[in-house]
């Protein structure tokens, strides 16, 4: 296949998820096709038990300890069935009726993490941004916290409504976080954390895994008598069943990735640069708006509007013409949202800002 | 790449899962690497809501149901977890503690099923093999059946032991079937059931999706109050959360492939035509021996032992230099298995059946 072809063919890709993975990992795939190295067949056709795999999971978990600076006291999990399953298996494991934790709701996750906490015990919402179609995180100031809190839950960024956490929140009780779509954009401070979980599939592979770091003194304080495959302690003992190979072979891959690009420290800075650019040209001119408060906007996902917002469909059809892809807004936001994650090149963001200049011209 | 290149290098793989996949399906994911059709992207980068991935599934419902012959009071699933989370997902679906349900014990995954539906509810052990390590099928006559059990829950192909039920448990209740291991392999009696569950490694696709196969009748009779994500009425009604993009986007090629092949009046023939090969050979002298009663013998995995022990590693070592690979039996029953799942092509027998003859001549 001729490498050029190839490279026209591929556009600039801002799904919200799952979103766009580097395409040097893609090729990599590629070529493993249908046979890896010297085993005789693809990756995605041995054991879970294999050598192999042994070898690509462990490189997966060396490699993440590495980029996030985990010690042994935190457990890698390689699960199934997205946040959507954490929502549940978090209070299942943590929560009783007798007890009651913090959750910060600044989003449509957060919102549903909140109704499957509440079949298992105690909740108390500590602060809300759903007044206004949550466009901000609310100010730290005003959160009503529990201090007996058995663990307060959050949302580091909001894909939905395209706002983040810029500071970890300070709260007297462990954290859990849902980083599914900021996860490895940049540092965590780990001491604040019992668990941690991301989906895979905006920032670290594909759909079909989701990572979930637990600290072990806090995964000791888990409820007895678990259904098997609910319980965090029997996964952080062994492999179970069979995992999710290919989703783990590749979030080893975009791993290995991060690491070329100079693991978080390279990565957060042109994060960083890539959502300067793109908010320094929604806010250049009152024919772009952002939809949310300025300080809280997300480095990940970035949501705007026209003025004239009839022109909001031309805006996203042309872009897509012109390989600028998946620009449209979660329908209870409308309007556009670029999707800005680690594999977004910063050439896609000096595109997509060309093109609103462009579009700016022409129909402002 | 030179396809005979790629061919040299592919070995005959009888893993037991995740099992061998179409060399066909395979070729065709690559040449679909980095960029699929006109989309700009790879498949494994777009919204589960966007036109192509509905098209996959949808197609990949479509030639379920042809397939398999379902009409439109099944539902079709997607789910993740394996059949592991399905386990513990049917009792708390279908199971009360005012309740009991039927196990038929044949295999290490069935005695796991038990376990976790006992957390639930009542449930009657109304067959084992245990005794003699899972090695037959219970005689029917034996069974200790429960006339009023809300369902009696089999496991149609023990990969483990290599045994199979070669025809439907006959009982008054419901039945649901963990078909991992056989499923798609040969027909099945749908009346009886109200739920059939595989995990796709074995005969449909890649690890990381559970095809839930769940009838609407059924279905209504379910629990009140579950958890959202373990809910079976969620998913019936819509595509709740992220799906494993990858694995079901494997699964429509693999659906495809078996079209390709007769569908399951095609590929019946082939598997029968495999097994009898194999066991023929392994009762043609007493070099070799099968592990189980003739007559529960499974299709799918074949496990046999030399007569002199001693030689099994040698066995598997000298075999899969011989690029047949992943021969070796479960630590629970030792020695060789050979797993001619539906992707298992005529050509890996004939050529395991060869070395063993070799082997027989040299070592016999």
């Amino acid at each position: 296949m001729n490498p050029t072809t190839v490279k026209t063919a591929r556009g600039y890709n801002f799904s919200a998820g799952p979103g766009t993975l580097p395409e040097d990992v893609l090729i990599e795939l590629r070529d493993e096709l249908p046979v890896y190295e010297s085993i005789g067949s693809s990756v995605i056709e041995i054991s879970h038990r294999s050598a192999t795999y042994t070898d690509i999971a462990e490189s997966a978990r060396h490699r993440l300890r590495k980029l996030l600076g985990l010690n042994e006291e935190w457990h890698i999990l390689f699960l199934q069935g997205g946040a959507s399953m954490q929502f549940y298996q978090i209070p299942y494991n943590f929560l009783t009726p007798q007890d009651s934790a913090d959750y910060l709701v600044t989003g449509t996750w957060s919102a549903k993490s909140v109704k499957e906490a509440k079949r298992v015990g105690g909740v108390n919402e500590a602060a809300s941004s759903k007044d206004k179609n949550f466009s901000y995180i609310p100010d730290p100031s005003a959160w009503d916290i529990n201090e007996q809190a058995v663990y307060t839950h959050y949302t580091s960024n909001n894909t939905v409504a395209g706002t983040q956490f810029h500071e970890e929140p300070d709260v007297p009780s462990t954290l859990i976080c849902d980083a599914s779509s900021d996860f490895l954009s940049r540092y965590m401070d780990l001491d604040r954390y019992g668990l941690i979980y991301a989906g895979a599939q905006k920032n670290i592979g594909p759909a079909g895994v989701t990572v979930v770091l637990v600290k072990d003194s806090f995964l000791q304080t888990r409820n007895p008598d678990l259904a098997t495959m609910l319980d965090y302690g029997v996964h952080a003992e062994k492999l179970f069943n069979t995992p999710p190979v290919f989703a783990v072979y590749m979030v080893e891959k975009v791993l290995r990735w991060l690491e070329g690009k100079g693991g978080i420290d390279g990565i957060k800075g042109v994060n960083q640069e890539k959502a300067d650019r793109l908010y320094n040209r929604i806010d250049a001119s009152d024919f772009y708006r952002g939809t949310v408060e300025k300080g809280s906007r997300s480095f990940m996902n970035v949501c705007f509007r026209l003025a004239n917002e009839s022109l909001e469909p031309v805006f996203i059809q042309e872009a897509a013409e012109a390989g600028l892809l998946a620009l449209k807004g979660h329908r209870s936001v409308g309007g556009m949202r670029a999707s800005i994650y680690n594999a977004c090149p910063i050439q896609a963001v000096d595109a997509l800002v060309a093109f609103m200049d462009d579009f700016e011209q022409k129909n402002g």
